[in-house]
């Protein structure tokens, strides 16, 4: 199955096309849909950190692909590059593991070092596309008939190699006639809710409503949520989940209303490495994003503001754990060292 | 005591000069300072209308003023201005209670409506101030020392008479030690927090940093708050609070963590005529305020949103109510009454 096959989505956060690793810059969404042609690993670099791609499993994609032009353009050794890509963002463990898994390819007999990099980033591209559609049809399968939805963030094909994850999810349980209408929170302050992931609704015909983040709460009060659906980007051993800041408030909203509440994530989010959610370390990213909405000043120059832009879910507030693999019901330690065992 | 000694703020939301009611327009805050002069009680139903000036207390100052310009220029019987400034907006109690009160005015033998009018609106204002200091002394000696406050929303001199009520709290609390610093939430989607209260704490030198609203739980679970201090719209019989969109939220996450919720407003916007909250008219304003910032579009053409801009926190989740009378912990019906009838 291809990359484009295993999506059967419109839109590609990023593709390789004549050489150049291509990505949707979700800095200019949704006002410009524009794809910049990236050639070397600096830039790939550069878009990541900039956020021009993002997304666990996309940074983890556009990384792999990073390494297939580092190796091209034999500007630097390969595990320079690598160690520029493993900097580029610190809280999403997916472009660490993608990275370990390029530096790790065998050159077969006959072949370049660059086309058995380029065929394991598009194997990578390919298997998290899959995942993606399994992880849908599992999620979508658990929800009862009709649900409300609540996402944040954006973990759509913008976010993966295709279709998403929390919102591949929520694409698979339209499919299958399970869902309601889906709340978005906006996701301050970087606006994925409001810039991506209402756009990608919008295209695909999914009933939702815009909110602020802080609205959750009360929309639970009223009982207008049935689950609070969301990706990951990186998940301890133990099950505590690094996410996107404001996952936490809807953890202790959702656990006070009684509201269920889905992790979905590949099991290369899950770092085994790591006893508990503590020993994640989260990104803080500058004031200007709270200070500044593109244009526009919206708070006094020199207003400080402190920017962490993931917080950690304990695992003990999960109630399931979506994977590839299947899913995890209260994940803990011994659920998810059993479950990685799995086939 | 004048308004302005009362209020010992370089900042003043609204003052009568010329024989014109002059507002702070803060739509254009932090970006420009500009008073606009309001000659007309349409004028002032618009300024309300479109948050120009905002705040429960601060909207019904300037609506006893409306009345005030309403009688000087007889374009309609005072009752008309009246209905038209409560329909202004619908779930501040303080604009019913302000108009109510300028209504019932006693003309003295020898003095002309507009003079019996005028007088009453700045007993109204003076009396908003004084109360606002107050409130301040009495929750600031309700903090252990030194203490680590979150405040939603913008609550200080901009949003009263002078001084603030939760702002005057932690304005009082600064001026006597106890204070160590604020968390501001930028309060999604009008930006009160990052636009206006950020800027009255910068110019007080307190010491803060502003956050995106979803990171409060974030911070509570890392130990970084000890109250959360905000102000009210409106409060039924029972305690039960409407309040800027994302209070509840708050207030979840402040239970969850064993962090203390202070609720600081007059007693004018307490309305002993509903019971409970469910009785609360939540006011809901457009879409456009989730899809553009300012001339920034950030979200797709045509997205729908949901933007209820109050919520209701339930009594029992409230530490304790200050007033200008003083305090009531663990509010409920009859502590609530005992209060109001105390002197």
């Amino acid at each position: 199955m291809s990359v484009e096959q295993a999506a059967e989505v419109a839109v590609q956060a990023l593709r390789w096309r004549d050489e150049r690793l291509e990505i949707l810059d979700q800095t200019q969404l949704p006002a410009r849909e524009h794809y910049q042609a990236l050639e070397s690993v600096e830039q790939v670099v550069e878009a990541i950190r900039s956020m021009q791609v993002r997304g666990a499993p996309a940074i983890g994609i556009a990384a792999a692909y990073g390494l297939v032009l580092a190796a091209r353009n034999r500007l630097a050794g390969l595990s320079a590059a690598a160690e520029s890509l493993r900097a580029a963002r610190p809280t999403a463990v997916h472009l660490q593991w993608a990275v370990q898994r390029m530096l790790a390819v065998e050159v077969g007999a006959g072949q370049s070092l660059q086309d058995a990099l380029l065929a394991e980033a598009r194997r990578l591209h390919a298997e998290d596309a899959q995942a993606n559609r399994r992880m849908g049809e599992t999620g979508a399968a658990l929800l009862n008939n009709p649900c409300r939805v609540l996402t944040h963030c954006n973990t759509g094909a913008l976010a993966t190699g295709g279709w998403g994850t929390a919102l591949g999810v929520i694409r698979s349980a339209w499919s299958a006639g399970r869902l309601e209408q889906v709340w978005v929170g906006e996701t301050r302050p970087w606006l994925q809710g409001a810039r991506l992931t209402a756009w990608e609704l919008q295209r695909e015909k999914i009933p939702f409503q815009l909110i602020v983040d802080s609205a959750a709460a009360a929309l639970m009060q009223r009982r207008l949520v049935d689950w609070v659906i969301v990706g990951a980007d990186r998940i301890a051993a133990n099950g505590d989940t690094a996410n996107k800041i404001g996952t936490y408030s809807l953890a202790v909203a959702a656990q006070y209303h009684g509201v269920r509440l889905m992790v979905v994530a590949p099991t290369a989010t899950i770092d085994s490495d790591l006893a508990d959610g503590a020993a994640i370390k989260i990104e803080e990213r500058g004031a200007e994003e709270l200070t500044r909405c593109g244009d526009q000043v919206i708070a006094a120059p020199g207003t400080p503001a402190f920017n962490p832009v993931f917080d950690v879910t304990p695992a003990k507030m999960i109630d399931v754990l979506v994977t590839e693999k299947g899913y995890v019901r209260g994940p803990d330690r011994f659920k998810i060292r059993s479950h990685l065992r799995s086939p």
